[in-house]
């Protein structure tokens, strides 16, 4: 008998057939002998529907009444969900954030997670209850609801995973896995069945959406071994932990991001801490810069280019014109035209020979790098963004047979 | 500086301009320097709608479930008035059933309140924010979300202004107060300036959706002045107190019910106690008989006819069917075609004549009576179904110039 933790997320709770869908999935797992414990979210489209609602009444609603209001969907759907597993005949119980003991700060829209109290959980379940628990929610120490961001559902699954030491945390979606590359835009990707924590990580900051960076920080803190799978096929998925068998892949996947833009700054004076004045009037904005290059220097000055997310570009536009006379520069350009391909893998670490074939790859399909950045595990370039979905097929090509 | 509590029903938070009313209404009574607390409902056909998607999932919901689901309906509708208030500029806090205090016992679907613990509401009420509680639910012992049944907002408004001592619950919905008749049917229905706890009572019991009996009943318990008034008109409504000015005013309205059928059990042995025995058949299921008729005995039986809710019809013939032997009856006779004319009044306790003139009426408009049922202060004839609005505006003409 193992204890499991399942997630399923919107659209594996959309309507009814699906709700009944997820409901089997989890009493097979109950009357395998297991304790099942399961995270759901908001049935579908709700909790877009539900912000439209409130945008409605509202042009700047209170983040307090949003959470309120938003913590709903997901308590709807645990009871729903809830109801389906009775109805196959295994006894459950749905519980909200603060009934399965999801303690947060008061950060309203984001709140992390500061304890997870699971007496009434451990209790349910010694009871013989499946548990389906509401995601994305908690309760602050003003005993007001919180929720926990964009992904909160899969945070609140993997830390109830560490919390009661589940063997393993199933997120269930509507991809069967982890690819090496978007299985919709490349035909030969590949599925994975395993990928380490920080390959994960890379992978979700560079733009595969499969599971988002804080959860995978997560399980990577509490060594929570994860596995992606659909709800739908009942194929294995890709299982994500600590370390995993390389098993010849050089890389483990090839991902791209389009939401990010360039802009350059022109004739910055070739002065000491030029560079570091630039950035620290984004970052004490809590603009986050990614990718930078700074050209050779010409008539004692610079360009400096760097990228940041496009949702930003009016904010650090007009922070740049404010601070034009102290940085010094002639003027700023911008440039949406870009996009990132990356290329991560643990195993890169010991092959200096993946970066050249990257690209050499790149070069032979016509297409040129514009910028290169680089970590341990992962080398991105920037390229032109229409030709970003060739870019990738020519570097999953060189790498994923 | 008054504590008003107000509540508003699911037509009057239905859509955004509804509720932007509500919250000027809101809004309107703090700035004229009044503590507020509003109690919502969910919005317009909210809980039909998630009653329809649990009985598409589940036959038989299990009903800790159920009020899990249902809560979210007032759970949204208090964030939704929440944002509204604020945008108007007034400060206001959302609360839950069990933020508020609301401290219920076990019984799931129809809950009693317990125990209302203010120490949130006036904590809030002392930062000077308005308070919006999401009406119909509470929090049982073991942490569970419960619903307080039918009527159940009206229940949490009526509570929470005799916890808070309010000046008076202003329970805003769709009529402007209470009326003589229903002013749909009966052009000549007055609004009545006031009402008895008492006549109310017999007014909902009888028929008149305005207020149900539990929160007429709880208010008549705490002494809580109430006032029944529309969100939409802004005219002064219908007050309902303890003692109120009998203003020359006979009777106070005029009801119909048609929710009942009645059954007769024919040649029933005269003997003493088989009436005791038919009518303890159907009380021990928890069925309620309303008005008895026995006719005069003939050759050693009787006929009983008696009414009871139509809901219950098919389990009431069941139950008599399988005691048939034990009562000894011949048969049972079911007739559909009937309906409840009522007059309910104070003043008519010392005034002899209103029953004869009430049949006069009748008689006069040529509908005939079948069975009569009166108390301290209603008197309530049963006639044919299809003669009903005819019969009650008869007798409206007759009291109600």
């Amino acid at each position: 008998m193992a204890l499991v933790v399942m997630k399923f997320g919107g659209s594996s709770v959309a309507n009814r057939e699906r709700i009944q869908n997820v409901a089997g999935i989890i009493c097979s797992s109950a009357r395998e002998g297991n304790e099942v414990v399961a995270v759901v979210s908001a049935q579908g489209d709700t909790t877009d529907e539900l912000i439209a609602k409130a945008g409605e009444i509202s042009l700047k609603p209170s983040k307090r009444e949003m959470d309120m209001l938003l913590a709903t969907g997901e308590q709807a759907s645990a009871a729903l969900v809830a109801m389906a597993v009775d109805a196959l005949g295994v006894r459950s119980v749905a519980l909200t954030g603060w009934q399965a003991g999801f303690n947060t700060n008061a950060t309203h829209g984001s709140a992390r997670i500061k304890h997870l109290d699971t007496e009434r959980l451990r209790a349910e379940l010694d009871r013989n209850n499946v548990v389906i628990v509401a995601g994305f929610q908690g309760v602050d120490p003003a005993e007001d609801i919180t929720t926990l961001g964009r992904g909160g559902s899969d945070t609140s699954a993997v830390a109830l995973a560490a919390a009661l030491k589940a063997e393993v945390c199933k997120i269930y979606t509507d991809v069967d896995g982890v690819y090496t590359a978007d299985p919709r835009k490349i035909k030969k990707a590949r599925k994975l069945e395993e990928i380490s924590f920080d390959e994960m990580l890379e992978m979700s900051q560079l733009g595969a959406q499969v599971l988002l960076s804080r959860s995978v920080e997560l399980a990577k803190k509490y060594n929570v071994q994860v596995e992606v799978l659909s709800s739908l096929t009942g194929n294995p998925g890709t299982i994500v932990k600590e370390a995993v068998n390389v098993e010849g892949m050089l890389i483990r996947g090839v991902t791209k991001d389009t939401s990010f833009v360039s802009i350059s700054v022109i004739s910055v004076p070739d002065r000491t801490g030029i560079a570091y004045k630039l950035f620290s009037v984004l970052g004490s904005k809590g603009i986050s810069v990614d990718v930078i290059l700074q050209s050779v220097e010409r008539d004692e000055t610079r360009d400096i280019s760097f990228t940041i997310a496009e949702s930003e570009l009016e904010r650090a536009l007009a922070l740049l014109q404010e601070h034009k006379d102290s940085i010094g520069f002639r003027e700023l350009t911008v440039d949406k035209d870009v996009a990132k391909v990356s290329i991560i893998g643990s195993g890169m670490i010991s092959n200096a020979g993946v970066a050249s074939r990257m690209f050499g790859a790149l070069s032979d399909a016509g297409i040129s790098i514009r910028m290169i950045t680089t970590s341990e595990i992962q080398i991105s370039v920037i390229v032109d963004r229409k030709e970003v979905d060739r870019a990738v097929e020519a570097v999953h090509d060189e790498f994923i047979k």
